[in-house]
């Protein structure tokens, strides 16, 4: 999860997402609707009598202000809340890894200190062609193997290469969380190439001066940093409460970045 | 307002109802989905520029656990947070009063102190007999007299008592709300009469023992402590997340007390 605002816990469950696969939350920075959801969304985790612990990536100064909470509230939780401090000024850095994902986090430019995250999938292994493993009748055993790269010869020395064992491995997919921030054009860098790019554009551009002054992006501002970011494809959102409507900034945003899409709640999008 | 659970400023704007008109909420205990929708409030009342002060009435805990989190997060915040302890432990206890209305605190049974509250409309004047007034060409100035019990003598000697001038004031409003809590009968002759009671059934009958181990009532309990305090209407609330949907609950509480609504979110009721 990534933010946590008031009400996280209702839009879980309103998007039949599982609890129990929720294990890392990613907090951007200390604004109220970036982590006010919090401590209900742990009460309920103990009240359901959660075990696993709960690992949260946030500026310091969470843990101290979350940690009387959590002593009053939840006497007796069922599981650990861990938490992990981040530091935006240490810039572009990993924040958690495992065997299928590394997390970045990276400096925003906001009235605090406020991270970006970057979420990168490792390379996986090529599929094995099921077709030829059994034409070839080639023992499970090997299977690890050619996923691995090996090439086969049958007993009557006939040589296979390996592509003609797999189908290509998925591409790694990466997406990237930018929330709240004036524009950083030095992040594009970064950022290149990625598949889905999650950009605030809180205003449209005819209020660039609040959004200058509030230290948030414009629609176009958004498009134009996943255009020099070469993203695949732009999410724009956070958007302010004037605009009763996402056209108008999603019409700004497609002018520059067509492959634009409008965040609404509850929304899925696969890659 | 009272009890302010996560997502409470969400539910306001669902209503229509309106921020600047909230200015006293009463909580009637520290568990989290009673208050984790204060911080939230709190912040967006400041986004909007509020300067009237917003007064508390919770168990003193809160303010202790509240005002590092409005220092942090309300920062520069545009009006006052007023904190006033309750201390169920006082017994039937005046905690608020106006000219119109007058806020009672009594102890519930709960796992933590727990309050209820009741609030009573003060009697207001008689309504002025319009047809009546101009019939008898009775000027302006003596209207807050005869509202205030005058009779009126015409200049030609006539002498009309104030019943004639004019309609009986409305009666005086009430309405108690007791969650969470086990059945307290002794509530019953504060409560006597009141014409709206909430009372929390958050199980049924069958799950009797259940309730009784966390300190809540059946719906059955809630219809008998109903009956026996004589109130005019009953409303059930607060239900376990167990029942799909409250006719249960509803059935087995008009089955000893037949005017009983169940509460549903953003239900308005008519007084």
């Amino acid at each position: 999860m990534i933010d946590c605002g008031e009400g996280a816990q209702r839009q879980m469950r309103r998007s039949r997402l599982s609890f129990s696969r929720l294990n890392h939350i990613f907090i951007s920075h200390l604004h109220g609707d970036h982590c006010f959801g919090l401590p209900g969304l742990i009460s309920t985790f103990s009240l359901l009598g959660r075990t696993a612990p709960l690992h949260i990536y946030a500026p310091q100064k969470l843990e101290e202000l979350m940690l009387p909470w959590l002593h009053y509230f939840c006497h007796g939780i069922s599981f650990s809340p861990v938490f992990h401090p981040i530091t935006p000024e240490n810039g572009f850095s990993v924040i958690y890894e495992d065997r299928s994902v590394t997390v970045y986090s990276f400096p925003l430019n906001h009235r605090i200190p406020c991270c970006g995250f970057l979420f990168r999938e490792k390379a996986t292994l090529p599929h094995i062609r099921r077709d030829m493993i059994d034409f070839l009748n080639i023992p499970v055993c090997e299977i690890n193997n050619i996923k691995n790269g090996a090439d086969w010869t049958t007993p009557d020395g006939k040589f296979f290469a390996n592509n003609r064992l797999v189908y290509p491995a998925d591409p790694p997919r990466s997406y990237a969380y930018c929330s709240d921030t004036a524009p950083l054009p030095e992040n594009a860098e970064i950022l290149q190439g990625i598949d889905l790019l999650f950009h605030e554009s809180t205003f449209a551009e005819s209020e660039i001066l609040r959004a200058a002054q509030t230290f948030h992006s414009t629609a176009r501002q958004a498009a134009e940093f996943a255009r020099q970011a070469r993203v695949k494809q732009l999410l724009i959102g956070h958007y302010s409460s004037r605009y009763n409507d996402e056209s108008t900034l999603l019409d700004e945003a497609r002018n520059i970045f067509p492959n634009t899409l409008a965040a609404k709640e509850n929304m899925k999008i696969v890659l």
